[in-house]
């Protein structure tokens, strides 16, 4: 069984936030209630309860929305999960994205291909690519994952024919060709375009390249875990972004 | 490049509609308009048009959406891409799934733990695993898949200490120690939960053996891909089910 | 007590369907399980059960939903019953409607501000505007409603300055100074637009003559009434259309 | 032409923020960026700008957001337009109220039923009852509004057949049949319900009196009002109540 070890990420739930921390034993984590010496932690399972910590494994998930550190607006979860999927990434599949903004949707791409598989990510903003550099670092995302600090340049990837391409980008319609030379046939693309005027702008461009167009909106809606008042959270998140896929047509 | 060949699946786009079908070269497919005999698409690249109709290559999305046989109500990948993810799986995961159902769950999580991971999946009735059985064979979920035709039996799985583990029955309240006692320390486990009453009756028994727990919906919003006229469609899926997920506490 | 009587029209509640009928004794309405010859009703109380039959006095909502004739797309009443408090009207106000089409909302506005108050509603189209005459002459809602079969035209309404304004016309664009001008300092206009490309070019030309602008959707989300098996209907209506408000700007 | 004057109710729109303030000649109101003596104000037209601020005559929908002291959960606008109308109020009915809360819900349907209609409202919460009476008092919604510090007592409304009722408690269940007894036939019922557990122990109870059950929950998606960047806010409302509406069986 895997313990807790020094160096090792953790989630603690308190209440109702958590927490994504690094154990290091001369560090501790206080908190509205006492103080927790990470050290107490080394050798007890994930898993445990200390008063009214719980302490876990982080998952992919928490660490994009506890762990990295963000420059840009982050894509959510919800966003990244169904857009990994919907571009039908699996292990051994090649996949080109930009821009990275700060490797969130990178790091679900990455664990979506496997060690066979690779992604390709471009991010033109020297901050911006600096930021997502550490990110993928500090949580182990670096092996099947290539960088560079430009906009999206073919000649970098040339003679790689994709599987799938994400484009997060304010202005992508000046990509959207060069996205289709670089597809294998038949290949998802998906764009993440948080106004409708992106996704009208998009939509002019992209008929005569791409078919099989679907334009959506992922929500989530929370619930209190209480089984005598079940009831909706209060707020919602409303809005993170349109998504848009389609599927490259062959000439 | 990969071109079109006897015996593969595609998927057609006729208008709003899709169609996912086997290239026969002595059938074809008839619509408004015309009939497509499949021998023509032999030797031509996926992506191509022809008339009114545009031949992909399906997606995981459409083989469950349109490919596989149903015998229960289905789960929409909306929901599976999600919990995949949520679950935290990636290559080499070892995932615990009941019921089977229609498989659609169980090809989510095959395409998601790769070649090196592993799913093992039990579905009580007969009929039904049959047809789950038919699906994932159809479309090659097999090699990493093991199908149980019982109700979940810690037995069949002895020694085996799950990453992830999906419940989807409708009384999942007797399991829950089961799943407890099978998963490693802090691992994730996510219930499908069609009405209020389950979610309610499940929390009351989780608590002592689970943490961090999270119960959601996952809407999505669809739009008509018309840049001069967007808008969201007129109908939308108004529920599938509740989605509970929560983590392994160490005792 | 108010007894059914020849002429009364009533609404039949069938498992889960709705009909909107009018009690003529010579009649019956016939459904899967039997027939109901109205003249049974006749003198009995609004509220009964007859078999699998309810029986009841129809409100405003039902006798848009169920009872109207319509050449257009209705506006929802879960669209109209916000809009007419949002314009701010009861009783004695004095409101102005373009276009009239089905007369839905002409007959929420026509409740609303009840017979001291008045609706003026313009229709371009001849074949609307009758079948609008129809609905509203048949279910009483004219003594307060003027109706005009031509585009928005105020010369019609000269020297009348008025509380709110309503306008659902396809290009409402070259109206709003209009608009404006019959308007009392401070009130407030709604306008209904089905697509976002509507919002998007009525924004730009609303910004100098109206001000505290809000636009927004409303969606109603519909459960079963099961309280075994509680949770949202399967479909819901995804979208009917786009709501902006604003007031008018003194200069 | 209406202008404003001493003692008027005035809203304050400065940027994404709204206020509702009293004029008074000796009094000001500061924001950052100025002073606004309200003296300046009168005499001039209401919808007037000053600087940065847009001077408007208060709406209902405002009195309510903005206007009125909160002792309870108020129910959004969003709900009690909905409610009113599908309780079918209108000129000259008469409609039963428990509990009054805040009175904004007492508001709309005073608003609603007008100088000839009645509202009997139920309040058995001293301090909140003070506090409704206070609110309806300063806005002046006392002349068709009958309040009661107690909680629901059918004797007090004793003879009276009520057009409508709308019961808003935490446990409403023992209130049913007395509901029922002083409704005229077929009149419609709403219920504000903030957990589902509410709505189905009282579906248990409501079924031999009450038919045509609807369960119900209105959203409200707000938009940003950028034509160049159209898109929905970032967050939203995601639960305010379930509402539950029926119609009063004959026996």
């Amino acid at each position: 069984m895997e313990l807790i070890k020094e160096g090792d990420y953790i989630l603690i739930r308190f209440k109702e936030k958590r927490y994504l921390k690094k154990v290091e034993s001369d560090k501790n984590f206080s908190y509205k209630g006492g103080i927790l010496h990470y050290k107490e932690l080394i050798g007890k399972p994930f898993g445990i309860t200390i008063g009214d910590l719980q302490i876990f494994k982080p998952t992919l998930e928490e660490i994009i929305l506890y762990g990295i550190k963000r420059e840009t607006q982050i894509i959510y979860p919800k966003d990244t999960f169904y857009i990994a999927k919907k571009l039908n990434l699996s292990e051994g599949k090649v996949i080109l994205e930009f821009g990275t903004g700060s490797g969130a949707a990178t790091m679900v791409f990455s664990s979506c291909v496997g060690s066979s598989g690779k992604v390709y990510t471009f991010e033109r903003e020297e901050r911006i690519f600096k930021v997502a550099k550490r990110n993928l670092t500090k949580f182990g995302f670096t092996s099947n994952v290539e960088m560079f600090n430009e906009p999206f340049n073919p000649e970098k990837v040339k003679g790689i024919k994709f599987d799938a391409a994400f484009v997060d980008v304010r202005e992508p319609y000046p990509y959207v060709e060069d996205v289709w030379k670089v597809l294998k046939p038949s290949a998802p693309v998906g764009f993440l375009l948080p106004t409708a005027n992106q996704v009208q702008e998009l939509l002019k461009v992209l008929r005569p390249l791409f078919g099989d167009i679907e334009i959506m909106e992922i929500l989530t809606r929370y619930y209190k875990a209480n089984p005598e008042r079940f009831r909706p959270e209060d707020t919602m998140i409303g809005h993170t972004a349109y998504l848009l896929f389609a599927k490259k047509l062959s000439k």
